[in-house]
């Protein structure tokens, strides 16, 4: 087992707002030349869920959502606009609780969250509503594509939201989409340094990435982009649907 | 809003094993001089809860439990170990779930997680299993109060453990203990760069503190400390407990 080293948790704030239709890329690399840094072999891009969405057009004005009878209902009940409950249910496989103003999805993609993660803040003051993206990984990748290729060295990129998590207060940061790392550590069957060997341990590496990522990505000081340096990750395809429980073993859906 | 800059997690391994009756203070302080580091204002020191357990002497000899019938039971069908199943039962207030080979309760100070935080990793090679700290909240403000004494300078502690989470894969660290920070950062009512204005928006920062340190204090590197430097921390008495969702607003009990 490598020891693990100092971590770096560095901001990468942008200038102005991203656009559906904007280049993510060229966007990110002008932020980065901005702050006079170059992204190096090993570092973890982080990038919140809510500028790819942008990008990719995955942004509704709520002016045009019309919200069924049961949408209504509820936005009665929960105080929660009817056309965010419209959107977050066109984007839903299931209904996982509805109950004392929250409701909790399973979205098309198998995560579990609020509103299927359809969110107003931080688009333009209530107007329009974001969704998550389409294929998280696949945006992870195309981003991590191009920037390997612009920086000539190896990266992992990491595309996190915001989710709540039953039995415990806050919001913490998941990692939605994955490339070019696996986002498990497996410790089964290694030993600790007193010969005891571990089972049932798996680390979920890249929601520890996102956390570490949400202390410098606030969700009011326009920085939705930071690079963490210094984690050995564990290269390899990885995908955020290995962080999904299969419903078989979710004794809490 | 102050923009959040760079943060550093910074290992802090320590030489040899920490036993029942060993000052913690006196080894962190010895570690981190081994290191040639030095405490600063505002740093949070990030302590997993298996070695502050050890010092306080939280460690049962599984040779001295004798399990019930109702634990035999569940570990011939759980595969885990009768004694560690009754050690848990001992420490709980209430089962959970008891399902699918997983048991888990919720622990007197109001913790959910697998077997009550009872272990049997890193502790003596099988023999003893580490029960959590009684009173993790007064653990981590004694080795502040100490510290801060030693480093002439005003820190934060946080005290993790490794929990496993609904819908999720893999463990993930949470904050157990706290003191000389707010657990949770509150927008309610704070307006996003657009002016819209932030419902619902907690951000639970301690449990996004200990994954950070998650990641530079692994299972098998003897480094169950780090700092946490750099991060804006929102100072106040701040305890663990405020991370703990109310039974009444918790739906997944």
């Amino acid at each position: 087992m490598v020891p693990r080293g100092e971590i770096r948790v560095i901001p990468v704030p942008l200038a102005g707002e991203i656009r559906p239709g904007d280049d993510l890329v060229e966007k990110l690399t002008a932020a980065l030349r901005h702050q006079r840094l170059k992204l190096r072999t090993g570092d973890i891009l982080v990038v919140k869920h809510k500028i790819v969405s942008k990008a990719e057009g995955q942004v509704k004005p709520l002016g045009s959502v019309k919200p069924s009878l049961g949408a209504r209902s509820w936005s009665r009940r929960s105080g929660i606009d009817a056309r965010v409950i419209e959107l977050a249910l066109s984007v839903s496989k299931r209904i996982v609780r509805k109950k004392k103003g929250v409701l909790i999805t399973e979205t098309r993609h198998g995560f579990t969250c609020a509103n299927s993660g359809v969110d107003v803040s931080n688009v333009d003051g209530g107007e329009s509503a974001v969704l998550l993206p389409k294929n998280p990984d696949r945006s992870a990748a195309n981003l991590r594509t191009r920037l390997k290729r612009r920086f000539r060295c190896d990266i992992a990129v990491i595309i996190s939201d915001s989710f709540g998590r039953p039995w415990r207060e806050g919001l913490t940061e998941v990692a939605i989409g994955i490339a070019g790392m696996k986002p498990l550590a497996d410790y089964r069957g290694q030993r600790d340094p007193h010969g005891y060997a571990l089972h049932a341990s798996y680390e979920a590496v890249a929601d520890e990435v996102a956390c570490a990522a949400g202390l410098v990505c606030g969700k009011l000081n326009r920085t939705p982009v930071c690079i963490v340096r210094g984690f050995a990750i564990q290269s390899g395809r990885g995908s955020a649907r290995e962080l999904i429980r299969p419903a078989k073993n979710d004794l809490f859906r």
